[in-house]
């Protein structure tokens, strides 16, 4: 396999986007990013989206985005796992440069959310839709029995949960893409609307419009564009059951621990080599299963390290220094493909208030639905 | 690039399958190709669905089936371009065998299209939405404005059109797995109620349930096999202008010629040298249009060569030797994938009272929409 650099990054400000449609969203990131790698063509293309039928009624995006990006008739692929469908883009952009088949290759993703559909009905369908969503279980709903089971066999707290959504405002606060650049306080979050007990409202990432996309190369292209280098040190995916009562510990993500074994075994590293992380926080208690699931932390020992400031930018890992999904915002397809451009940033020491110093190796963890796929990657700094 | 090989097929009936969910259809559909293949792993999974979201309220599907699969875990994703996910499914299986990074995939696509939703209305969101669709053009419209613009430039007339009909039907009747195992008259396609003039019902491929998987492998894992071997000449894709007032000419589909260009210049072969073809019939004027955007006929000369019996089986080009989606039935997501599964039954010469003699080298053609995207895929028989 050849090796994969990223040379250019791209992205639309995330939030309630009523002057743009979703063709604009995605054509403004991708000529961002084509504009920062500063090639005068790329071979393919990717598009990362959930939902555009139910959101939009629009199908064949792939074929749509390329036309409206003026491509001039490029291959263009659209891939969908959830949630998670922003890091495929970018996984499947890579198999492409991997092979030898292409040099350049442009990995997007976007959602416009805010335009028509039942946005709760159409993110229930990345859940089992004939045995949980018919049933009236939403996502708020699944992740909160998560959350009950994790509070039931490990004695985490509310307060920790909170502390996740502070954390996370912190960072946004420091990021002009994020959706919500403010910080909130643990009482703010003990103290909002109830949503599925024990979530309440700022425990949950929002309803967002935006698209992110990225620039893929060979190593040749990469050496002469003259960008600061960022490899892929690896890409890898696992699924796991869709379904929360078809898994053995409703507490864990089996898919998560699965592509994070594969992962550092790719890359030949260990979780604690890791200089930052960005996490799939779509609720508090996400971002605190998949901490654990990843290694950094035991088993039940996220909370309190939460808590203790351990995955603050002046912690020992620190998670999410772009708000995460929490405060960047959350427009589905676009997060996995965001997620890798933050470490990007702090891999090129371009990330502002919001660096963290000497960062060389970053981890983008990307999920869809309630964790029944999982897409990481794992970049490094060269420059 | 590694060579990509081809050792098992599988498939359900097409259909109108009451009695099996989407789920069902694609676990059958990937068993029957694993249990063919002989092999006892598969690396990863693909599947090409166009609006699972639409047509059953279901996203996420790669990781639902993968679960149901059985499969423990593996990467699965799901591609789409409208009509054309099925191809493309094929297409990044073979991107990750190509680069290296697995040995044996699965590549699959589905559709159960007549389970809930409104057939019309999801099949609509493949035309570009804002300008097409929500002015109230649906695919039959799309496609007999093709056809007026073909019969007054090339005088193209309405028996050419019923030919095509009639001859894949003859085909079908052929096929164990056709949904309509029966020969029609011209008179009967003449006289068939008017859809959208000048297209009536028997020009209209049907609305179809259905599942279809191949399994990729590298050429090692295919010499070990013993089956015969199958080899993957090229996988081209292009996109072109989504929208019929966008193109410069409405009776051409720029995205058809672009992809066979790239797929006969990879390849190092020419239009003549291919045994047979498979076609993206969704409607006569496609099957007419799609020989002349791949260089088997000259723009104009299609509709009499047809006429001729040249795309007959004992004609000088066989033309959808299954049916096509016209006679076999047209699951959009499956559809890609089945047409492919021709092509290898033909190279194997394993296609019964359908086989072409001396099949060596054919071509598979997919489509999306009214022809915004295209793959094409060409496949040599080495035994």
């Amino acid at each position: 396999m050849r090796d994969v650099y990223i040379i250019g990054t791209g992205m639309t400000i995330f939030g309630e986007v009523w002057q743009s449609s979703l063709r604009d969203l995605y054509v403004e990131a991708a000529l961002k990013a084509i504009g920062d790698a500063g090639v005068d063509h790329i071979d393919s293309m990717y598009v990362g989206t959930m939902s555009s039928g139910l959101f939009v009624g629009q199908e064949h995006i792939a074929s749509l985005l390329s036309d409206y990006l003026g491509s001039g008739g490029i291959p263009s692929t659209r891939v969908e796992s959830a949630c998670a469908s922003g890091g495929l883009s970018v996984r499947q952009a890579y198999f492409e440069i991997a092979s030898g088949a292409s040099d350049i290759v442009l990995a997007g993703g976007v959602e416009k959310m805010n335009d028509g559909g039942d946005v709760t009905y159409a993110l229930a369908t990345a859940a089992d839709q004939e045995y949980e969503a018919f049933h009236g279980v939403t996502f708020p709903g699944l992740y909160a029995m998560i959350a009950r089971a994790h509070m039931h066999q490990y004695g985490t707290t509310r307060e920790m949960l909170a502390e996740i959504a502070v954390k996370n405002h912190e960072n946004g606060a420091d990021n002009p893409h994020a959706q919500f650049q403010m910080k909130i306080t643990r009482e703010a979050v003990l103290q909002s609307t109830m949503v599925a007990d024990p979530l309440r409202l700022l425990d949950c990432s929002p309803v967002t419009d935006g698209a992110a996309a990225v620039i893929l190369c060979s190593e040749e292209v990469a050496r002469k564009s003259g960008h600061p280098l960022v490899k892929i040190r690896t890409s890898a995916q696992a699924t796991g059951p869709i379904a929360l009562h078809a898994r053995k510990n409703p507490a864990t993500i089996p898919a998560v621990a699965t592509a994070a074994k594969k992962a550092y075994q790719a890359a030949g590293t260990t979780p604690e080599q890791l200089d930052l992380v960005e996490v799939h926080d779509c609720f508090t208690i996400a971002e605190l299963v998949v901490l654990e699931e990843l290694g950094l932390f035991a088993r039940g020992k996220a909370g309190q390290a939460i808590l203790d400031g351990q995955t603050r930018r002046s912690g020992k890992i620190p998670v999410n220094t772009s708000g995460g999904l929490k405060s960047k915002g959350h427009p589905v397809g676009a997060t996995g493909v965001a997620q890798i451009i933050e470490i990007v940033e702090q891999l090129n020491h371009t990330a502002g208030k919001r660096q963290i110093e000497k960062a060389r190796l970053g981890l983008a963890q990307n999920m869809g639905g309630s964790g029944g796929s999982c897409v990481i990657h794992i970049l490094e700094g060269l420059s």
